[in-house]
Order: C-alpha cells, then sequence, then structure tokens
C-alpha cells in the first residue's frame, strides 16, 4: 500500500498497534536494490507489519550534492517492497514532511565531524533529522539500517540513546555485487569504464583484511598499504582511508580491540563507500 | 507512586497505553507550586493517567545559574502531586537522564536568541534536549505547560511541530499571588522587601493590558511607560520588556494582530519573568 501522507499513515499504525502488531522500519531514500531488500526482508522475519520508507531527503544532501540527480523509481521500490514483505510504503512529498519555516535542528557532536561528515558538513544533521521525524511518525519497535553507511549506523544509534528513543536499531550486513562491490543506489552513475574501477574499493578493504587475519596491528601500515592498492587506479581519487573505533569512530594507531575499517573513493564524479568490521 | 528508573516508568506506562488509556504529562522541575497544582489538575480532568516527571535538569541551567541552590522537596512535591490527581512521578537521578558522553542536542532556532534566551545561552538547548527524551520516555497524549514561561511553550510547540513528535501541548493560565505576582519556584529567594518590589512586574503589565484596551497599538509608546514604572522600582533592573508575535516572537511595531507581551526583571539577584497575551 502507497501512503503519502503522515495523518494517513498514523492511523494505520495505531490500528496495528491497538491489535499489539509489532511494527518494523525501513528508512530508505528508493532507488532500491537487494540491499535494501535484505533490510525489509529480515524486518519482515522479525516483525508483524514492515513499513518502508521512500523519502530522498533534501536535508541531507549540501548544495552541490547529487539530490535532483539522485535516482527514483517509486513503481519499481513499490514492487521491490511488497515483495520482500512490507505492508505500506511511505512516500511523502518534500512539503508533508518539511514546513517551509521549519527551526528546529538535530546534531551529534564528535561523531558526524569525521569521516563522511568532513566532507559532507550538515549531512548527519539532515539524516538525524529526518530520522527522528520518521521514527516519531512510525513509532515501529525496530528500525533497520545498512552497514555499509557504518557513520550513518553509529550516529543514529547514539542519537536514539542520548533522546530515549524507544527503538532498536538493527543493523544488517553490506550486501555486494558478484564482483565483490558493494550495493549503492549511486553505482547507477559508473560509466562501465567506472564500474571495473570502483572494484577497487573492496579489493583494499579485502587487502586490509587478510593483514589483519595474519596479525597485522599497525593501523597506519594497514592504511598505506591500502592507498598504494587504491591509487594504483586511474579514475580513483581517495576521499579518507580510516580505521577508528566503530562506535566512536575515534581514529585508532595500534588495533587492540574490534575496528571499524572505513573508505570513502571518488571514482570518476561518483563518490563511493565501504567498510568492514574486524573482530580482535 | 513514585518512580526513578526509566525503565520501571515504561513499563507502567505500556500496560496503561494496551489498556488504551490516554496519558497526560507535565513535565516539571519540582518545588512545586499552584500553578504546577492547577496543570496537574486540568491534565487529570483530561487524561486516565497523569505522570509528572520531577526533575532539576542540569542541561538547562547556565554555569553561573541556580542549579545548586535551585529549590527541591521531592517529599512535598510527591503529597502535591498524589493530591491533584497525578498517578506516577517520575524523579531520576541526573545519571538515569544523562550518559556521560552524550552527544546529541536539538536547537530551534531563530525563537531561542531572543528574550530570555539572549541571557541564557544554551538554556532553551537544555529545555529541548530534556523535554524531547522526557516524551519519548512517557509518550504522553498531551503535555501541559504553564503560559508563564511563553518562550518555553512557543519553543516547544515548534519543537513539536517540526519533529512530528505525536503529542498535544496545552498552555495552562498563569496562577498568581492574591497580589499579583505570577507564583514561581524562585518566588522563594525573594527577601522580604524584594518580594513587595516584585509587585512592579504584574503592575506593569496591568497598566499595557489597560492602554491595550484603550485602543494604544504604538508598540515602542507602551513598552516606554511600562519602563517608566519599572524603574520607580529601585530594586528592580529590567533585562528585557517587548512586545512580539507570540508564535514566532518576532517584534511587532504596530499592533494588529494577537501579542504577547513579555518581560524580565532582576529583583535583587533574582530573575523573574511574567507575561500576558492580548488579542486584536
Amino acid at each position: 500500500m502507497l501512503v503519502k501522507e503522515i495523518k494517513e499513515l498514523r492511523s494505520l499504525i495505531k490500528s496495528w498497534k491497538s491489535e499489539g502488531l509489532s511494527v518494523g522500519f525501513v528508512p530508505t531514500m528508493g532507488a532500491l536494490h537487494e540491499g535494501h531488500e535484505s533490510l525489509i526482508k529480515k524486518a519482515a522475519l522479525e516483525n508483524d507489519k514492515v513499513v518502508v520508507s521512500v523519502f530522498v531527503n533534501p536535508t541531507q544532501f549540501g548544495p552541490n550534492e547529487d539530490y535532483d540527480s539522485y535516482p527514483r523509481d517509486i513503481n519499481k521500490d513499490l514492487n521491490l517492497c511488497m515483495t520482500a514483505g512490507a505492508v505500506a510504503i511511505f512516500n511523502p512529498d518534500p512539503s508533508e514532511m518539511y514546513f517551509e519555516n521549519k527551526s528546529t535542528s538535530i546534531s551529534v557532536s564528535n561523531l558526524t565531524s569525521v569521516l563522511c561528515g568532513a566532507k559532507r558538513p550538515g549531512h548527519f544533521d539532515g539524516v538525524c533529522l529526518v530520522v527522528s521525524k520518521l521514527f516519531n511518525i512510525v513509532t515501529p519497535d525496530k528500525a533497520y539500517f545498512g552497514q555499509k553507511d557504518a557513520q550513518q549506523v553509529a550516529v543514529l544509534k547514539k542519537m536514539v540513546r542520548d533522546l530515549n528513543i524507544d527503538v532498536e536499531i538493527v543493523t544488517c550486513p553490506i550486501i555486494r555485487e558478484e564482483d565483490g562491490l558493494a550495493k549503492s543506489s549511486r553505482n547507477t552513475y559508473l560509466l562501465k569504464t567506472e564500474r571495473k574501477a570502483a572494484l577497487v574499493l573492496s579489493r583494499s578493504l579485502n587487502i586490509a583484511k587478510e593483514l589483519l587475519k595474519n596479525g597485522e596491528r599497525n593501523a597506519n601500515k594497514i592504511k598505506e598499504i591500502m592507498k598504494d592498492e587504491i591509487i594504483k587506479e586511474p579514475l580513483a581519487k581517495i576521499d579518507y582511508i580510516e580505521i577508528v573505533d566503530g562506535d566512536s569512530l575515534q581514529k585508532i594507531e595500534n588495533i587492540e580491540k574490534s575496528i571499524l575499517v572505513p573508505i570513502a573513493v571518488y571514482i570518476g564524479k561518483t563518490r563511493l563507500i565501504d567498510n568492514f568490521i574486524f573482530e580482535v
């Protein structure tokens, strides 16, 4: 069922709750792929009803980012959601979500100025705003996010904790193409040669994973080797290669506990991200 | 019933909600007086269950403000709440409400830099943070606030709207002492001579009200007359006298629609506020 209005969605969810049914929620920006599908399927397994939001959120795009060109195909999305087990797709117009004189902002300090946040000022504030609004509208028991956006997960977990939002954040593994490229709605931007070049992300992460498995614990050494691998690819331009604590996102030099290894690399004009978690 | 832990309160409220009962909520900092009592009584009339929070919120006090000396008397508060019709008093320790490494902040721009916000930087961010946390814990149908804190009401209404928080904000009239002084927990700070001097607030507001009733529409003229009245009182020091739009808190010069007339005046070291709404 396609729902455009907040009022309609609230009334639907209240009717479910009054019957004691649990609600799983998958917030998305649409252009759904197998990554999103895996979230919806997991949500359908763990909840009585699943709501998927499809909303390209203007407040999380910077002025020179791809808000206008971000891929949109609501009919395809609707079909994927229903097949994967969702009951309602919430697809509001921007005017339904934001008043013109909106004044309220939410910030999670420390976690949002590093990694992607360093290059995308205001991005995570926009994410926090829209997700907190959606949580207040949907009031889910559990909400599902992909590990691909590792920083987003860390930020939202902190926000949920700090604001006592009564929802469980469930993180699901990165889904990859057969050749290793992490699924992303932005992969559709890649030209044919770029698509091949984009494999440098997962390849460099695999090299790091091997080094860690073989006992390497010097973060700088690992990052250098990843960098050497990526700069071999002429279409690639490194934004960042980091080794951080997965909760605080603070840099780690000597690896003594579980870490997150996130990278962001431009392939041509397309900025791609990928990561893995390594448990020591 | 006195509740100290979030977990216990949530479970109580969930049991009420599962029976379809409505929940009214009165957030307070304790030191309850007849103003709070009127909120609790109204909440008890309009809801099946009433929760009152008694929490002196550290994040809304500035470094040189009266957090430590703010009056606290939980037994007296508990008694007043129960008599007025509340079922649960939520009185958490600060450590129950805030993690040491809390990172999330909420801001309502435009509305929080004027009036009290100009002299109390960060105050309304602290109010927004604690109220949004309490709303997420209590999930009330309606929440009750006193008109005395007019700016707080305007800020919270904007926050609730912008974040799609599913709660109705109910504003209740200012309760006054017989001689006109607005009830406030901070009135206990006043020495005997100051207590008498404090009447200058309501007196100047009454003068403004008379002027408005008699057709005066020049805001500056009204503010000048109020100022002249207040400076006659040697113990009084004006913080602000304003005439603003009650929603946006923007200054109004020619009064053509409903207005808010808020004032803040130091009486000795005690900062008191008062206001009235005038419907044109």
